[in-house]
């Protein structure tokens, strides 16, 4: 009977508030500010006659009734509102007015797929733990969060608040949405400028000619880079499986396309000692072979040196000319130079491409 | 006499629970939730007629008793559930809601046999402390944990809960257990996929040509990688060693593999360079390389140059050409180049094996 | 009507004071102290000749009245300031002195543009949280605060500190500004120092002649340096991307610098290897040659070699020289040779003044 | 002269005691159990029939007198035993009955020599602290702890407990004895498995041939990695000082093979160069060449070509052919070759032994 | 009145104290003690005839007035000692004995110069927090803290300690002061022993001959490696800018010298292919040339080839030779050779010369 029937309506209005903290590894948001509640308490009433014509009073909030409100989705540990010295202001219409401040620790689900460019939504609900919505009756002041005195959060910019009243039976709660996004320069410049510029210089391994001896060693390099590189980012992150973030697929197809590489280069230092007249080439790098010296005359002004004879002759000498190619002697170190120039802008197109498709649908959250 | 006699069942209904951290390394979880403990105290009986036809009240949860539940296998700390401003609901025929919200942080006992494929179960243990089961009875009201409400974990994955009591003589427990399996997709892209491609690149050693100059370079590197991987994998495991981890096994019979890998690679780059005249091949090298000329012939259509004649030869032409290759010249460069395809092969189809063997185990938990 | 009316000055005389902790990442700075809050409660006013001449009493910090003091922009968590057995001394004509010594936690915005050389403004801001200004009225007795027994920092000089009283209605506030600065001399040593040496060694590939087989390596390697340099120093750094730090800046394009170094040194290797009969050295590079000739004409004293016959003859010849050098046979080792000396020295330029630009610009924070 | 008179006995029944973290690095034991406490306090008495024939109630444990049980090692804050809504257990003859459920954070000393097969003794003191053993005198009820319910460690393997009343004047205290052993395979597959075989991977540089361009980019590599793993392994001891780890004697030791196996290899670089003919080789090489020689000869059956004659000849022809072999041409390559070969065993011999002996004092701690 | 003109002295007898933890990173250090303080309290005199005999009594340490003891320097937060349920000894003469039990969080400057041999001073200062020096005069038992029962810390050797009242006025304040000295043999096992073989195979470059294809490949890696483990130095000290470590100031000048090894190294590597006969070598290097020349000479006892002929000529002759070999052909590989005998020696001399200054300043702390 003493507090039960109370109902009452509060607003909030943090000031200062701030995202102290965010930490995407534990799914965990840290934020500070203060509720103002407020209520009639019928038992609180004075006439302010007979003391003196004291209207205001205050009270340690222990002392009389209040609410029991809780963070519901609390990270570390429930606790009431307030500590025990916190004041209340009372007046002698019975109107309290409460205004506890507070570092809220509350979960908060993290969807990585967009990192760096991602945008989080983390919801703080409040209870009034024991009582039914029929005994406490929670209502919202504002649409949203006062803003006033909020000091920015270097790591994450609030893009809008949002609070509502839950409609649950036996449950008086209400809900505040923070809608944040990640500040990204940060990582732009720290992780995926050095990790482009790295898968970029992967194909490069095909500049390197295959017998200078150098080449194993630049491929291997750039391989082991990426799965370093890989490493870090992924140290960076939440051990969030729910989601796979779209940098780590592209590091990790990035990763596979210098294994492929990689195996490419160490074949052709094998391939370009060997011998055309005991070993000849085969059929399909005679295939390569013709399709790089199509793409030199395409892309050359100049009569290509030792092939405009067979480019400017009719089609019937085509064909004779390849049966011939086929057969004629066809040195290995010709044809790994074709390759060369064929693996290098494959592998840059490929590069090129996941990359722009990648942020693109990172950035554009497609 | 006071409160001894008094028995009560309870039951558990946590909404919005979840698992807000789960510390392998720690072997600690963290759950978040309430128990919802219901009992009849007589000594909190009233006359609603006497006290203004009040039939429900809400005090501190200090003010009246109730059970001294507590988290028996705790991991910081022991203390009783709920906080002091707590309020229960009593009414007037003596009935009581008590409804501790708590962040518990138990042991928990993990088996890392199969990670990232792993299993866990975790165990919460409820005890009435200072009494026994014929002080208070506790009793459940589901078979396992409410999960109206429940929010996903990103690492783990809740797939059953089993609440039980504890039949234990001068004990009144009930036990909780939460069946988890790990969303292994981020393991697998980030950890395995380049353990994977690592283990796949370390046979390419053969394939650089033994008097490159590079093979010795790219087999270090390997045999390092897998190394420094192991050191990696090895820091996000538990530092447990009841079990050993079938992907630690992997990584370190792989890293055993790129030493012989290295090692023989180390060793053909000093006999390429051998004088077969001074120092002629061994018997064990040449029957080697009778292996490889022979499978030679096996894989390709064409006959094989330089060696068909042996080839089509009968058995007895054959005994005498062996007796003769044994005699005869073998530059060492052939041989080195027998051995190269041979360990490849071999190492290429060891690290399948192994590869799809522990990958099963792990997968299927045999 | 007890407390209300009641206002009071105060004063802060921190001894002792010091900054036991300026945790940037987390945008934190933990600072030690007392506050001397001084101030007269008529209500605790007594007759001394009543109470056998006592004038001065002490009392526990709960017992009696004083200011819900606050800080405002506390990090981990709002309490009171002092603890419950903190004495005050009273005096029989009202007058309190409360004296509570804290260690504070307060949230604090980082700037990291200058890093390491950056200033930080950091404010503690404190409350009487209940009371209105009308209610309680704060005053400050220093400008600043007393720095007698303060213990200096080791990271962070304490460069002036400033009080002031806050003007907000509604709001009873002081706030007490620390102007910080970072001592440099570990970072400069020990992060900066390796980096610039770093930076200086990127050009040196040039000095690798392209033939020696040694180039790609050397180049990699430097790059893979400066990629990791860049992980460590951003691992030290919040992740804070409000503003992007000079040095950060710095070191992404000293690594955009060795990645062209590195695509050149490529391209070098293979075309040192080029036969000019065949494939005769392009406009561009032949420019590039010319350039170089002209510049070693100019720097050395003694007359070029092989060149100086071009380099004394009158215009016409000159003209006709040109068309003639352009005809005439060039080799690739030799236009290699001019790229080396003109890139070195390009890029060692372009390092000099990047450093120099950058690290006017933090240190004079331009 | 209430509680001064007081003695009591005790017995401690830890049940699901557990281990639940051991941290080295800050040498910290955390274990998690109850205490049993029993004592008569006649000033607890009750006749039961004045009070409805109770004979058992229930009390909070601040509510009566208790021995100030605290765990004199403490790590990190000395706190009484318990927290406040415990209850105990009273029955009407005065007999009282304490479990306090307690996570102790001990200090322990950590003796590493024996590092990853080390054995560990921790202690627990539990003093009545504000008592002497004239006013308090505890006493135990087992030998050593009560395992029902223990739940093993994944780390340490408890081996055994002992408990005992200290014999202190002044003081009454009780000692809780932990004798544990490191679960080894953890740290034997992780990290003792790679350093071993890198470290017989070091004096495989010697087979790499001195002219093969790959022989000191091995060996440095090497002696970074063996470097690089002290680093990690050091990072996983506690900084402990009094004990030096046998496993970091023979990282640093075999880390000093390397740097001799370095040193030799790049001096073979540069002498396998030389002109014999100009730089003769000096008298110690010439001694190690016919070491060299004598042992090819002992270890294999064929008669050593080329060397032959000079085995077979009698005393004399050999003192001759000794004068003869120090003037005659030697050339370099073959010195390096027989270095090689003489390094290669010295230093696997080397290996071997040092692994043996350290892992044999570490494992049977001699 | 109460309790203002209480004096007391007290004494301090901390038995099983220990250094828990002592960070230099945060500059806190950890201990963990107790105090004895002994005072007369007129107030809580009785006739002990007027009580049974009652000579003693024990009381919860909040029910009588004990002075607030505070640690000044306190690194987390200020609390006062022991704690509530601690029992205070009082006997009819109105002695009171509190022995408080306490874990100390203090403060404490370090300085990092001769780190891994530097003594660190440590102060732990105890304050009357409230009360004036008129008021409570404290007063110590002993010279330094006892050390009965003082178990070691196995990083910190506890030298001394030392005790006294501070004379302040308005202050009552006494000072325990701890001079450590940490236990080097961690750091000269594990990070000193490395970083002195990696400083004396820096110069080694020099003997592997620049033609070799090997030299930068190895000056990059003793460069980066130098640099590597400069920053896990630098992670393992204070980022304390106040002194610069002796340690810090070493590896930075030897990763300078390596830079300049690198550099010379790189400069050969060209140096050595350039033909003296269109670029002849330079006055410096002849005049680098000459002084090798006559080194050897110096150092060697044979006759040196090739040269004694200049050697043992007369001055008139060794003028004329000067500018004879001054015009004659020398050959740029005999050039560098020189170059390589006298860089290693001078960087080997001053790696010597420098560890040994170092590590003399920083052992005997000049």
């Amino acid at each position: 009977m003493l507090y039960s029937s109370a109902t009452f309506s509060w607003s909030n209005l943090p000031s200062r508030s701030a995202i102290t903290e965010f930490d995407e590894q534990k799914e965990m948001i840290s934020t500070s500010g203060y509720f103002h509640v407020k209520w009639t308490d019928e038992y609180l009433m004075w006439n302010k006659d007979q003391y003196n014509g004291t209207t205001e009073l205050y009270l340690p909030q222990d002392d009389i009734w209040k609410p029991d409100l809780v963070l519901a989705n609390s990270y570390k540990s429930f606790t009431g509102m307030g500590y025990p010295n916190l004041n209340m202001a009372l007046n002698s219409s019975g109107y309290v007015q409460w205004v506890p401040n507070q570092v809220l620790e509350s979960t908060c689900s993290v969807n990585i797929r967009y990192f760096p460019f991602d945008e989080q939504t983390c919801v703080l609900k409040i209870n009034a733990w024991s009582y039914s919505s029929d005994d406490v009756q929670l209502s919202i002041a504002n649409e949203g969060i006062d803003l006033t005195g909020y000091s920015t959060n270097s790591q994450w910019d609030l893009l809008s608040t949002h609070a509502r009243v839950l409609d649950i039976p036996d449950e008086s709660a209400v809900e505040f949405e923070l809608h944040l996004k990640r500040r990204a320069s940060f990582y732009v410049l720290n992780i995926i400028a050095p990790v482009l510029l790295l898968s970029l210089l992967g194909p490069f391994a095909f500049v390197l000619p295959a017998d200078s001896g150098e080449r194993s060693g630049y491929a291997v390099t750039m391989f082991l880079s990426l799965a370093v590189f890989l490493t870090i980012i992924a140290s960076e992150l939440p051990k969030n499986s729910e989601q796979v973030s779209y940098i780590s697929v592209y590091l990790i197809s990035m990763t596979a396309c210098n294994t492929v590489i990689l195996a490419i280069s160490l074949a052709q230092v094998r391939l370009v000692k060997r011998d055309a007249a005991r070993e000849p080439v085969g059929p399909y790098l005679r295939c390569l072979y013709r399709l790089y010296a199509r793409l030199r005359c395409a892309f050359s002004d100049e009569p290509t040196r030792r092939l405009n004879v067979v480019h400017v002759s009719d089609a019937k000498t085509k064909e004779r000319t390849r049966r011939e190619t086929n057969n004629t002697y066809l040195p290995w170190p010709e044809v790994m130079n074709a390759l060369d120039f064929l693996m290098f802008w494959l592998f840059i197109i490929i590069t090129v491409i996941c990359t722009v498709v990648l942020y693109l649908v990172a950035f554009f959250k497609v």
